[in-house]
Formats: C-alpha cells, structure tokens, sequence
C-alpha cells in the first residue's frame, strides 16, 4: 500500500505539518510506503478560470500523479475562521480540474491539528463534502488534535501515549479500509 | 449607505460577475452607493502564516480597507465542487488576520450562480459559517442563481424579469437590515 | 421586550434545561420578561403530515403562539451524533408548518449544552440553518458548554464566574441585536 | 446481500415512500432480498431520556434488528427546512441508543424526493454527519429527486427512464461498496 500525506497549511512551522510527519513515521513503522509531499514546493495559486484556460500549474500536475499513484490519501488540515482554510479548498479545486478526476475513488482519512479546544472539528466536517461530491471515499471517522501546540514532543512525536495510539488504531483501520478500495 | 461588492469568483469572464454588476446597477438605481471590487486586480496569494510574518499582503490591505469603509457588503459566490470556493474561503481568511477584524459587525449578502440546476446553494450554506465566527451579520435569505449562463443578456442585465424583481428586494431588504447595524 | 426560552432536550435532569435557568435568571436580574415552556410538557409528536392533515397538535399550536408573542428566544439544544438532536428539529419543523410562519423575522440565540469536551458545537452550526431559512435572525455567535455535567452548582448556577460572565454578556449582546428587529 | 430500506418520512402519500418502493423494485429484479420498513408502524417517540430510562420503545427495538440483519440500508428523506427531517434525525437518535450500535460499520445509501428544484439536496448533506459520527459508512453519492410530485406513473414507478436508469446504476454501485464490506 502506498500512501500519500499532506498538510492542507503551508507555513513551515505548521501544527498539521507536524501532525502528517507523525502519521508518516507510524506509516513507515508498520511498512507501509509513506510520501509526504509539502504543498509549499508546489505553488499552486489561487483558483482563476483564466490561469487554467492557458494550462494547468505545475504544482497542480505533479500533486495529481502523487493521487493517482497512491492507494490511500492522509491529509491533516487546519481549521480557519470555523471551516475548512482557503488553502486546502483551493487545492481540493485545483486537481478536480484534471481528468480523470484524481480523487475519485480514492480513500482519504482527514485529521486537523488546532491550538485551540475544539481541535479543528468544525473544519473536518466541512472538508469532507467536497470530496464526497467528487467521488471519493473518505474514511468516517477522523482526527482531532486540540491544543496541538502543546502536543508534540521536541524530536516531533505526540507527547501523550493514548493518543499517540489512537492516531496508530485509527491509521491502522483506514488501512483496512483503503485496501477494500484497492482494486475499484 | 455605501455598499461594497464583489465576486468570489476571479475570472474575467465569470457568472458570478455578472451577477455582482447587476446587484451593483440595482444599487445605483435606488441612489446608494456601490463599489465593486475584482479580486483578481488585488492579487492576493493562498494563505500562508510564513507570509503573514514577513507582512500582510497590499491587497489583503485594500480590501480590509473597503470592508471597513461598508455599511454592507455582497458578494457572489461560485460554488466547486459542493462547497465554498477556494478562492473566496481564501479572501476571507486573509481578511480576518487584520486587526480589528474587518468582517466584525459587517453586514453580509451571499449570492451565488452556477451553470447547474443547484444554483450553488450548497456553496451558500457552507460560506455562512465562518462570517458568523467572525462576528458578520449574515443575511439568513441568500439569492441562488441556476443555469447562469443562460440568465444575462448580452447587455448584462438579467433576462428574465421575475429574477430581477426577485434580486431587487432582496437587495431592499438587505437594505433595511443594514441600516439596523449601521452605528454599531 | 419579551423572551422565551426552551430546552431541545426533554429529559428532566437535561443539561440544557438547566442552562436555559440559568438563562432565564440572568435575563429576570436584568429585568426583562422570560418565559421557560418546557417542551415535555407541549407532548409534540413526530411530524407526520396526516396527523397535520387532521390538524395541526395543540402542543404545536401553543409554542407558536408563545413564539408569536416572543421579542427574541433562547433555545439550548442537546447535541445528538454529531448533529442537531430530532427533538429540536421535529419541533422546528411542526411550528414551521403554522401561516405566517412565526420563526419569521423573530431573533434566536442558539446555545447548546454537553457532557463531552466540545459542548455541542457541531450541533450548534447544524441548528442555524433551517431557521435562517425560514427567516430568522439567528444571532451569530452561540454559546456551547463543554464538560456541562460538571458545569452547575447544587442550586443550579454556573459554578465557573468567569463563564457566567461570558453567558451574561452574549445575553446583553443578543439583546441589543433583538431590539433592532422588534418592529419589523 | 440482505438490503434495508426505508422513509423518513412517515405521511403515507409520502413522496420518499414512493421513491424507496422503486429502489425495492429495481433490488428485487436484480434479485436482492430487499426488505421495505414503514416507520410510521414502529410509533417511535420523540427522544426523551426519561423514556429510555423506562426501557428502549419496542419500535427502536424492531428497528435495530432490521438494521444488525441488513448488509446495506437505503434511505429516503424528505428535506424540511433546508436540512434533514426531525423524523428522520430521531429514528438515527433512538437507535444510536442500542448496544453496539446498529449503524456502526453498516453501509447507507442516502436519497432524497422534494416537490420543489433542489430535490432535497441540503437534507442529504446534513444526514451524512450523523451517520458517519456512529461509524456507518454511507455511500458518497446520493440521489437528489426533485419535483417529485410529477415524477412518478400512476403504478408507482419513475416515469422518466434517465432518472430510473440513474437510480438502477446507483444502487448496482451502492451494491459493489457493500459487499467490501459485507464481512466487518
């Protein structure tokens, strides 16, 4: 099984960047071929009509292949103003102008970190519409992390122990899931 | 009463534009003030807190300045794929890290026209959401607009007379709204 | 000016029943009218359009009239599954069905109450909607207690001053924004 | 592949207990075992924990086992208000009640007949949520009939063949997820 992850933030500094590594580590402990692949090097703009009509973005291009070729897709994104961030919708736009679609009929497990209480619920459940509408199948359940800048250790893993094992159960079952898919 | 309004949408020649000059000549006729802005002139990036570090973009700046300057603001929203564009969520993020937050106590209109028979009304409940977290006063009564590309003529103006009537007291009633909020 | 206030939850012990006392109290320090309707007592039963057919429930008819007569309503929902409780929806729904509709042009300020750690904040944005559709004025900021079975003191306030205060002052908020509307 | 299917709507000219017969149709030609619930014969109350207290209704009873039987749930419901119906939410409610729960790892189809364009498009958002909260797995595409009330032939089918060959794909779809995971 191949996965792909991503952080639907581009800051360097970012809590659901920190977040995919830990997904990305516990992915690669269990053998599972991980690529973590940071939105930040693509440059993929602001969705314009115009600036498609001339040809896809690069950026746009080279994350689309990355879907297609992957089995299994984990995004942790954050949550802004209460919803999904601009940035992740942009990018969920973007590569549904490419055809095939690449997200269609693939498996997506969605996690969002937040330095706040809610860790980023509000977000999760706005994030999953549009990839439904395209045709994917996003994994039900999914994870928060509250207080996310207080949960990670020095060296980038989860300080707490139970939630650390709950990421891996959950990561484990959205395996189970994504292989039922494999071969759609 | 001066109204700010403009389209989620950034290229040239989108429905949602359309819609937004047609709002924009109601206005007029009924003597208030209406400035339409084009995102696309304000070239505003993804959102990206490594950016906000270094400053806040000059378009960010501007249109924080419009909204602050409203009394009410309209915006036409495209709807992809079942949801908030990208590029609007995009705006509104990048609006709401000025301080005060422009948004704040602003009265909203949400439109929005698509080619499809939805009128992009899933786009509409979604892009309420987070202008209530921070602190909009949105309309509850939205203006969806199906099969847009068949609805203007070649002047600009609706075809269909009923839809107009029905936009043009939406946008009084809108109005009366407003003034409510006007000296909060 | 009026208010009326009520529980989604019917349950007697209900977490929400107790906020909205709390709500109810702090409106009668400040000297406004505030009706509680505990909705057991209304005996609503589902929505089946041929009960409607043999007319509409006098419990129905009874919370419309109170909402008629309301200047503004509180309403504490119960967060079931991640969503609105049936409750509060069946009883949104049946009053919905009386002409004029008396949800129409009327303030609400939702609030929601939970044993978790999110306090029913999902339910909270699911909740807005149907109302906004049906012409309220639905307040947009909303309180959500988390942790609420731990929330109360023995005779039935918020043992958190700080949270009380938080409540009051959304109440006062709220207030303002129902006297905008009062005549329309 | 045993399927279940049922209204949530309990008028018994219901549009959406029209639309689940077709769906048992078109199950029974293809020589499933498709067995149709009318919930208006399971009298199930409006929530309320003190009735639970006193032991879960016999309706919810009968329900959840319809529902541990079936390897795949079809559901059709009405769109109230702009969201999903108080009928619908309650019966999803009760049976969240029973011990596991019934809807965990069980797969739903959503569907959905209105009278008016939109074809109860919202109701079918907002029911996602609440399933996929108590671990279903609902289908990502839905069935969004609008104008129903001049969709059907006097024998109870669809008249327009487009629409039921749409709905016969969908469900032939619906059937290939479900048995991915008929074994969980």
């Amino acid at each position: 099984m191949n996965y792909l992850l991503f952080s639907g933030s581009l800051r360097t500094a970012s809590l659901n960047k920190k977040l995919i590594h830990v997904g990305s580590s516990i992915l690669k402990e269990k053998n599972f071929n991980a690529e973590v692949i940071d939105l930040k090097t693509l440059s993929i703009p602001v969705y314009d009509g115009d600036i498609e009509a001339e040809g896809i973005p690069e950026g746009v291009k080279k994350l689309s292949e990355l879907v297609n070729k992957a089995d299994g897709i984990i995004i942790s994104g954050p949550e802004y103003n209460g919803s999904i961030s601009g940035s992740l919708k942009n990018t969920i736009d973007w590569v549904s102008r490419i055809r095939p679609i690449p997200w269609e009929k693939k498996t997506i497990l969605l996690m969002g970190a937040s330095p706040g209480y809610f860790g980023a619920i509000r977000a999760l459940g706005v994030s999953k519409a549009p990839f439904e509408t395209l045709g994917a199948y996003v994994f039900p359940q999914t994870f928060a992390l509250p207080k996310a800048s207080e949960a990670f250790t020095e060296s980038g893993d989860l300080s707490d122990v139970g939630t650390k094992k709950k990421l891996t159960d959950l990561i484990m079952s959205f395996d189970s899931f994504s292989r039922k898919f494999k071969k759609d």
